[in-house]
C-alpha cells in the first residue's frame, strides 16, 4: 500500500492560509475589505495576497522575517497571509513604539524586509550597520492625506514592490498555499516582556488556524458579520481575528485611528456587527457624542481589563453585547471567555457585573486553565486562595523566537506559566487578582514597569527608579514613577520626562514624577511596589 | 531545553472528547440532552459518558472495537464520547439491517462488545461461533414501551454493566480524556461499498474534531441551538453533528423514529433551531399535518440528493431555510455546502433552485473538490464536461479497516474517488450527474444494487439479475429487479422478494420483480442500466 498516497488524500497541514483560499474562491464578489473610499472584494483581496506575496518572495528566502509597522491599514490586513504565502513570517510590529524600541525589535528578528506606512518612515530613522533590514517597502495611504513621503535609500513604493514581482514568470511560479508542517512559524509578535527586552511570540500554522476556529464560534461570526478594526492588528496578530473573519467570509472594515467618530459612522454607515478592544476602546465608544442606541447587534469582545459594571451597563443600554476575554501575546490573543450563564439573569446588575468581570473558562480551542502554587499544585477552588494562571494547548506559542532560556522558563512543568495571579471560583472560572509580572495595561497596550524603571535610569541624575500603576479612568492604567536623585544633582520633572521620551514609546512614559528620598524596600531589599501604588499622590493634571 | 515540556504546553492533540469535556464543565446546568421525558444537563451527559466508559473499559482492551445497534436514543449519543473515553473504537450499525448484514459486520469489525437496543436483540440471531463477540449490553428504553427483552446467555443489561464498574477503584483511574496521537481511530462506519461486501471507514480524532468545527460554523451552532436527531446517529456518526452540537454547548432532542408528528411535537415544544436529514426527511417535514409556518428559524442541512425545487419552496414557505449538503461515509459525511450567493436572490425561483440543487464548494475544513477525468486531469469547468469527483483533506477517512486493497484503490494518485460523476462549473461549484458506483440513495440509505443482485442469484430459479433505481416521490429512489429465470424453473414474484427479505435489509428490497427473457447488454458484455432505469414498467401499486 501507498502510504504518501493515504497521507495526501487524508490529511492537510492546519494554515490559515486556506481560509482566504476558500473566501476568494467561494465568494469573489463579496466585500471582504472597506477602507474609506476604497474597497476589496474577496476576489481582489485574494488577488491583492497573491501580488504582495510575490515581491515579498523575491526579496526573502524562505522562513525570513518580514515586519510591517503600519495603523490598521488594509495593507497589513493584507500581510497577514501574503507573508505566510511568500514562505515568510510576519512581524507586526506595535506602530507606536520609539525608534531604539523599534530597531531593537528589527535586530531581534533579524527581518530582511520592512513595510512600513509612510507616516512612521521618519521614525524608522537610520537603518544602517545594525539591522539585517535590506529593502524597506512604503505603503503610502492617500486615502487619510498620508502621501508617500521622500524616498531614503533603499526605500521602495509599494506600488512598484509588488509590480516588478508581478510577471509571467513570477505568476507561473506556486506560491506557497499548501505547506508542509504545520507546525513552522507564522509569525513572530513581540512583547515587552517584564525586564524590558523583547520576546518574540511565534505563533505556528496550526495555533492560529484553531484559534481562529475559536474566534469565529466565540464571535458569532458568519458571512453576514462586519468586522471593525478597532483592535490593532499588531497585537497577537489581532488576536487571531483578521484569519477569523476572512474564513467566515465576512466583511473587514479598517480603520487607521481609534476615534468615536469614525466608529460610529462605520457602525452606521457598515452596519458594524462585531469589534474588539480594550475597555478603553470601549469608553470611547460608549461617550462618543454619535452614541445612540442600536437595533440592530453589536457584539465588542473586550479584554486587557475587566469592563467595570458602569461600562457594561452603559453599553448595553446602547444595545452592545458586552463579552469579557482574557489572553496574553503568548496564546495568540484570548485564551479565556466569560460564557454567560442563563442563572445570572436572574442577579442584580451589581452581582452580575462582577460575575462578568472575571477572566472566565477556556474557549472552545482551548485547554482549562488551571490555577496553581508553586509547586505547580492547584489552589482549592474556593475564589480566594491566590496562585498563578497557567495554560496548555495548541494555541499557546511554539516559544520565543531565539531565546531558548526565556522559553524553558516560560513553559517550565509543561505548562505556559503566565505570570498573573489570580484564584479559580467554584463554578471553574478564573479571576485575575494581580500581576505577578511588573506590567501596566494601559489602554490596552503593556507598559514593562521595569522597561520604564530602566528608561528613568539611564539619566544620569537617577539614583533608584520605580514605575508603578495608578488607576485612570479613561486608559485603565496608568503609570506613574518615583525616583530617587543622585547625590550632587539636580533634575526637573520635566527634563526626566523628556528624556523618557526619547527612549520609549510615548505611551509608556509616566503621567508624573514624584520625587523621594530613599523608595520603601521589603526586609530583603524589594522594593514594595503595593505601597507605591497605594499612594495618592496624583496632581491635579496629570499629563495625559 | 526540555522540548517535552514546551510539546506539552504547546501541543494537544485534537479530539471530539475535549468538546464534552469543556461543555460538561462549562455548563453544568444546561440543557444538554432532551428524550420524551426524560432529561440530561451536561453535567449529567459527562458523568453517564464517564460511567458507561468504566464499564466499556472492564469489557475491552485498549483499540478493540465496540459495536452499537440502536435507533437515536441518547445512550447511542453518550456512546459517541463514551467508547474513544474507554479506549475503544465505536461501531455505529445501522439498525435496519437484517441478521446477515449485522453479523457480517460484527465478524469483519471484530467487535468484542455490543450494545443493542432491547427491541433489536432479536434481529441479532445467535452470535456463536463465527463472531469475535464476548459481551452483549442490552439497552431497555421504557420511555417508548420497549421494555427490556428476556436477556440470552451473555446478555446483561446497560444499567448492570454500567454499575458494576463504578466502584471506588475503576473511579480512581483516570479516563481517556487526554489522547496520545489524534490520528488515531475513533470509529469504524460501515458502508455497503459497490460489491456488497461491508467496508469499514476509519474515521480519527482530528478528522472528527475539525469536522464537528466545520459544521459549528456552517450550522451556526451556539449555545442556544436546540438540534433534533432525525438523523440517524449510525450514518456517518451523525455527520459528526453529535460532537459540534456538544461543542457548541446546544441541546440535543432524541427521537426514537423520524414521524412527523413527533418532529412537529419537539419543534413546538423545545424550540428546534436545526435538524439534517434526506430529502424523505424534508418530505415528512413538509408533508406532516402539524407543519405551520415558523415564526423563528429552524434550518434543515439535506443530503442524498438535491431537494426539488418544489422540496425549496414548501419549506421556505415554512420558514425553514434549506442548506443542500454533498458527502459520504468515506469523509466524515457531508464534505461541500452550497453556499447561498446574494447574487442568486435576484433570480426567478426556478433557476435560484437549480443553483441551490448543486453539492456545492468545499465547507470551511475541507479542501476544494477537483472533478477529474480518468488521467486525474481537471475537466474543464464549464458545468458540462463530465469526470470523478475527487476530495482530499482532513475529513477524508484514514482508509478502510482491514482492507489495505480497498485503501490503495480508493485513494489512488492521492486523492479520494469518491465514485460520483459530475461537473465542475464556471463558479467553482460542482454538481453531480450520476453515479460511477451502482448505488442506490433510498431515503438517504445507499443500497448497492451489486448486492442486491446478489441476494436475487441466490435464488436457485434465477440466471441473471440487474437491479437499477426508479425515481420515488418519497424516497428520492427505489431499487426495481429485471430477473432471468433459469431453464426449467419457475419462481414467482412474491417468492423471489421473500427470499431477498432473508437476505438483505426490507429497505434495500426491490419494489417490484420484471422477469425478462434477457437483459440488456453493451458489446462488451456489460448490462447497459441505463436502458432498464428508462423503462417505465411500474405496476399500478408497486409495494413501498
Amino acid at each position: 500500500m501507498n502510504s504518501s498516497a493515504i497521507r495526501s488524500a487524508n490529511y492537510t497541514p492546519l494554515t490559515p492560509l486556506s481560509f482566504l483560499r476558500r473566501s476568494g474562491s467561494v465568494f469573489p464578489d463579496r466585500a471582504a475589505i472597506i477602507y474609506g473610499e476604497r474597497r476589496w472584494t474577496y476576489a481582489e483581496f485574494l488577488d491583492d495576497a497573491e501580488r504582495m506575496a510575490r515581491g515579498i518572495r523575491l526579496a526573502i528566502a524562505p522562513g525570513d522575517r518580514v515586519a510591517f509597522i503600519a495603523p490598521n491599514i488594509p495593507e497589513l490586513l493584507i500581510a497577514h497571509f501574503a507573508v505566510a504565502l511568500a514562505g515568510g513570517v510576519l512581524v507586526a510590529i506595535n506602530s507606536r513604539l520609539s525608534t531604539p524600541e523599534l530597531r531593537q525589535i528589527l535586530n531581534h528578528s533579524g527581518a530582511s524586509l520592512v513595510f512600513v506606512d509612510a507616516e512612521l518612515v521618519p521614525r524608522l530613522g537610520d537603518l544602517n550597520a545594525a539591522s539585517a533590514v535590506k529593502t524597506v517597502v512604503e505603503v503610502a495611504d492617500a486615502e487619510f492625506g498620508v502621501a508617500a513621503s521622500g524616498l531614503a535609500l533603499g526605500q521602495i513604493p509599494l506600488a512598484e514592490f509588488v509590480s516588478r514581482a508581478d510577471t509571467p514568470d513570477q505568476r507561473a511560479i506556486a506560491l506557497g498555499w499548501e505547506i508542509d508542517d504545520e507546525l513552522a512559524p507564522y509569525s513572530i509578535n513581540y512583547t515587552s516582556g517584564t525586564t524590558g527586552a523583547p520576546k518574540g511570540v511565534m505563533y505556528s500554522h496550526r495555533g492560529a488556524y484553531l484559534n481562529a476556529m475559536g474566534e469565529i464560534f466565540h464571535n458569532g461570526f458568519d458571512g453576514a458579520s462586519v468586522y471593525l478594526w478597532t483592535l490593532p492588528l499588531f497585537h497577537c496578530n489581532g488576536w487571531c481575528t483578521p484569519w477569523a473573519v476572512t474564513g467566515a467570509g465576512a466583511t473587514h472594515v479598517c480603520l487607521r485611528a481609534v476615534r468615536g467618530d469614525r466608529i460610529w459612522g462605520a457602525i452606521e454607515e457598515y452596519g458594524v456587527t462585531n469589534l474588539c478592544g480594550s475597555p478603553t476602546v470601549c469608553s470611547v465608544i460608549a461617550n462618543a457624542p454619535e452614541a445612540r442606541v442600536l437595533e440592530s447587534g453589536l457584539r465588542i469582545t473586550t479584554a486587557g481589563a475587566p469592563p467595570s459594571p458602569t461600562m457594561i451597563a452603559e453599553l448595553e443600554s446602547l444595545g452592545v453585547d458586552v463579552v469579557h476575554v482574557y489572553g496574553l501575546t503568548e496564546v495568540y490573543g484570548p485564551f479565556t471567555i466569560n460564557e454567560h450563564q442563563d442563572r445570572w439573569d436572574e442577579l442584580g446588575p451589581e452581582e452580575r457585573a462582577q460575575l462578568k468581570a472575571r477572566q472566565g473558562v477556556a474557549m472552545i480551542q482551548a485547554e482549562a486553565p488551571r490555577v496553581v502554587d508553586e509547586q505547580m499544585v492547584d489552589v482549592p477552588a474556593d475564589g480566594e486562595t491566590l496562585g498563578e494562571v497557567i495554560l496548555r494547548g495548541n494555541n499557546v506559542m511554539l516559544g520565543y523566537f531565539d531565546d531558548e532560556a526565556a522559553t524553558a522558563e516560560a513553559f517550565r512543568g509543561g505548562w505556559y506559566h503566565s505570570g498573573d495571579l489570580g484564584v479559580m471560583h467554584p463554578d471553574g472560572y478564573i479571576e485575575l487578582k494581580d500581576r505577578a509580572k511588573d506590567i501596566i495595561i494601559s489602554g490596552g497596550e503593556n507598559i514593562s514597569t521595569i522597561e520604564v524603571e530602566n528608561a528613568m535610569l539611564s539619566h544620569p541624575a537617577v539614583l533608584d527608579a520605580a514605575v508603578v500603576s495608578y488607576p485612570s479612568e479613561r486608559w485603565g492604567e496608568r503609570p506613574k514613577a518615583y525616583v530617587v536623585v543622585r547625590e550632587g544633582h539636580a533634575v526637573t520633572e520635566a527634563a526626566l520626562l523628556e528624556h523618557a521620551r526619547d527612549h520609549i514609546a510615548r505611551f509608556k512614559v509616566p503621567d508624573y514624577v514624584v520625587f523621594r528620598e530613599d523608595l520603601p524596600r521589603t526586609a530583603t531589599g524589594k522594593v514594595t511596589k503595593a505601597v507605591l501604588r497605594a499612594l495618592d499622590d496624583i496632581p491635579v493634571q496629570p499629563q495625559p
